[in-house]
């Protein structure tokens, strides 16, 4: 059975509560339990933080799922720390944004970790990570 | 019947025929005859051209269909006036690219394009242009 | 009896149809056929594309016009080439635009194409071309 | 009686005197008697300043006028102080210059003014101000 | 009775002790008994770490305060996820320094934090907290 | 008895009357009028000049009072002038807005004036003068 | 028997009409047929257009060609899609240029495609294709 | 008799009063009284101003003068209202430093006004205007 | 007996089993061993963390060893708040890499904890940090 | 008989015996002899140096060559005094590299000698001498 | 009796003959001769060097004049090592040059050595050199 | 018995003697001498010069040392023909700066020849060279 792990970063607790016109009116964990039910022939690993150094911690610690989908928040735009902690593992890593990033503050185009992720996928919503996952299922890389 | 149009920029005729290393061994006709198959509740239109003018003309008078999924190619970083086109009309458009095109030269990176779409997906090879079409069906947006 | 040209850049040909907001509700050629009437000492030529190289060769071939109106739309901000083709006619070229662009994305701030044209007119809305007809009109240069 | 202001910046009482070559022989007062004589519907105003302050005094105690033309001269390009005194009033402003400045120095192309103004008008010496005047009297705005 | 947080970031709790220079020598626990003393009409909670998620947990979980008083040291100029915090909640934020920042390295002059807070106070020594106590108390947003 | 000059930059006679939406809709001189009574063991002193000179000449010649507060306005991002004026005088001068200047146009960000200011107060709308005289009145420089 | 293909960007199906002081006074199509007589032995493929699609198509379809000298004119400085057309086929591309681009606008300082071409000539007048064309012919690379 | 004007500009007025490590302890006007003396062969005619606007009248108005000696402190690096004006005049404009602003604040190393004077003499404290008018009695340009 | 506190920063744990080619392959902690018992006429510390906040805690608690040699790793890069621990004691800290960081990602160019160090030691794998225990004990600064 | 110079910079005595891959495997000298015999016609100076100045003595006294071949190498990135040497003479200086400088460092792209030469020829390793020897003899200049 | 010294650098030897449009037509030599017999109470050191390693010699070795006077021509844009070179030494060095250097490439704008000078002069032709000399007859530092 | 080269560039014939501050008051031969003595087992070449071209022929002809301890002054900051003649050589390269030079000129943070180097140690004064000196014995690379 196939191991995949969700890690959010941070502010991404409050999905669902806070800026609604940005981020939907979903709760996250009531999308991740539908998303488990769906994809019952997956094993899940759930872990939000709003510490860079956890995030790390966890991107280490992680080495037996079989893949990371990541949205890092803020940390996308400023952390050189956690674009080295995914250069440090063999598993692909899937990086995902709920809004269309482009769209946004200009600070938020520019990002350290893209470049060492698989794909990025962003602007679905919610979607985008069911769209990460599907793209894992249907095994592509 | 829902309509969708696939739009490819300049040099990506050669798809499966140049730098396979970064754009993979597949022809894109052969990849769009299978998805027209696995997806034919779907009618489709496709497109490609190397001149930035046919595909503003394309984009125009592309009213009747519900969603373009867009692979602007280079025009990606340096259209202004692709990016005006799809500002113009109604219709969602989804940015998709093959490769991951933040690991690859800098100017890759700056995008006209992105802020106007409804959403981005790349670095999953021709997948990318699944996903896509996936985000559809599932009619999020 | 004087011949003026009036050259519409990409998207133009969208003009009362697309982002009534920017760009205003009054269709281009019922515009120019009021102009053509109001002015009948003068020939007009009108030509409106989307293609970077028809808007070069149509400003090449253009020699027996007197002037040249040219709203080279978001070319304005990207083609060298066709600011290359202006410097190479002896007819004097005058820059409009529809809408203040200056009110805009700041990449439409810079122009190729002003500093090898006579003189810009922009913000006035459709009334742009008149004013730059009106300067023709007068024998100013 | 509909009532227009003119505004000319620092270094333009020289008009007709200084560098002919960049702004022409004709004395700006003689131009303005005979543009007065020509559009003898209207009330003009003339302002000539060289002071940042007076310009700032002016256009705020200018709010009878129906429109202000404003040749800002060099100021155009340092002052957010004036570009701030446009934004306070309600009356529209018609920026001009008498030459094309994107032909000159380099710093002739930012403007702190252009984005608050309803239309730009430059390059056509001394005639800029007429077509401002026309585009008033058409009452487009 | 009304509720107020302060929340001090990096190195802050060495205020002080470390470079009197620049951040006096008063003992910030010594100041904050002082004040609960003088405005004793208001509940006080106080916050100090250096970790930049433990600040933004403390910013979300902090709502039924009625304002927050942030002093983000370093982090004012780094964290993009502390900004995304401050704007995920309801509660005004006002933005306090020690130090004059303009008056020292270059890159403490940019902010992520200043554009989502109501108000901004610096170089007034630990005088700054009560400034923006004071704001708050008369009540003026 | 403690003197204390408050000098306001261009555009700020119409406090009260113009962009309400960022200024406020009260009117300085009764605000000052207020203060005046308020605090009326000060002796004030109040200037607005919308030349750049006469606020140097100011801050030149107000050399008998205790303190300044200064909203340069405008000139606070284009003034090397003031700011030297402010180097070459023994009083401590505090540096105000009215507005959140990071909130607003990018060129607001860069200030001549803060390095050279005890400390600086913004967003608080007329408010920010009061504070600014509250940090005076306790005497903490 | 040895094929070459030589490929002419925007504006240069004026060389010996416009801008004498630059491009010199000689046309293409007479020089090239002097080239075509002195080297007989070599078989010329000659394509000029306007449109960057045409030019992106012709490298494409030129397959059978041993060798491409490239005068991509504007282009040059502008498209990233002409730098991907090269890219994607295996014959050597070589760059020439009529004049000194150096020592012209700044904007002609930069080029998207002289990375992806074997060698580079420029400045040589009309005589850049001919010492391109003998690189080959000594076949050198 | 020749007759030679001298120009200081904002904060000048302050020589020999503010900041001596820089400007050194003598009053400009004892210093401009010596100077008269030893040079009595020539007349000189002294203005300074904290306005920029009364500089720039000045330089107009200042036409029977043989030469300029201008140190238009803060405003050379601000001003292109003041480079127009030096711009606009016959008469040859010797630019001065008392300090040599080269040592100072980045943004002294601006100047919109050398590149319009004959030279630039800096850093000779108050001999620098005597040098500058030995430069003139030297009669050498 | 002297103390040492050497602190190691984010991705630092993997030394040894991620990226060799770049790391090389011994683990950090025999390591340690080695050198501890190497120079057993001195105490050591070690710290580890992925925690900016803990790497600062460690730093101010610090207070009793005699010299720190600390490798932020990727928060050299990023951290102002790490700078400023730095600054905020006395005791000397030496900065060590393992790797070239000059020969890496332009991004490790720029560095906030440099200025503040007593010494840089970079490029000698896990030899940087012998040689900076080498530069303690011979009692340099 | 016409005299030709080949000037040759740092690190150009080491042809053929460094970095092969980039310049090739064949000695310059033995190349150089190849090239006097079969341009027996010419008479040649060579000259090599690393040092900055001689190579600006050579170009000085070299006044009766009646061309010069220049391959500055890294001096053509950081010499503006060859450049002002370049300019000061009156024979025809042609710039040759080795290598395609533009495929290399971006520091090789700037160059400070190219605008005052009269063409540039690179990237066909040593035969990019012979192409500028020809360019001389077929006497185009 | 006094000593002094006069530095040329690149291409300064070439005065007199090259470029007479900026450099004039005057001999050095001869200037010199001059100047020393105009002058003779003065000791004469001159030197001129088109070898960045030979000025910095120069400049060590020269301890036993009392001033230099350094015109060092283009190495003054691009030489860190002549600027530490006068940094190292306790005697003033003042900077001269020909031509006014602000009218001139934008590259010539930027000097490495003025900061370390005590005062700069330029533009006065010959007479720049002169001037110097007065201010150190003059004794004013 | 192995061999090392220590070479210095510009002005560091000067240690001990200048900017004492800065450098020390150690002269660099006792220095050496003391270092030859220690490490008698090593042979020792030194080289001094102020002249880029001297240091770069020293290189070249340095092929039988085993190493070269490298502080290329201000030449480490300018000089891409010294980078290029450490790649054209086999040795390890070691870079030592004798203070931090991260705490000086911002100018003196680029480096052009770091990236070429094995190591860099800088700030430890003399010291610098010793612990390059064990970096070469302690055989590490």
């Amino acid at each position: 059975m196939k191991k995949i792990s969700i890690i959010n970063g941070p502010n991404l607790n409050l999905i669902g509560m806070r800026e609604s016109n940005i981020y939907g009116k979903i709760n996250f964990i009531s999308f991740l339990n539908k998303i488990k039910k769906k994809y019952s022939c997956l094993k899940f690993f759930y872990y939000q933080s709003n510490y860079e150094g956890k995030i790390i911690n966890f991107i280490h610690f992680n080495k037996k799922t079989d893949c990371i989908i990541l949205n890092a928040g803020a940390y996308t735009h400023t952390s050189i720390a956690i674009s080295d902690a995914i250069r440090s593992i063999k598993i692909p890593v899937l990086e995902v944004h709920i809004s269309n990033i482009y769209k946004r503050e200009f600070y938020r185009k520019k990002s350290f970790i893209s470049p060492f992720c698989k794909g990025i996928i962003c602007g679905f919503s919610l979607f985008s990570y069911e769209l990460a996952l599907l793209s894992f299922i249907k095994n592509f890389f």
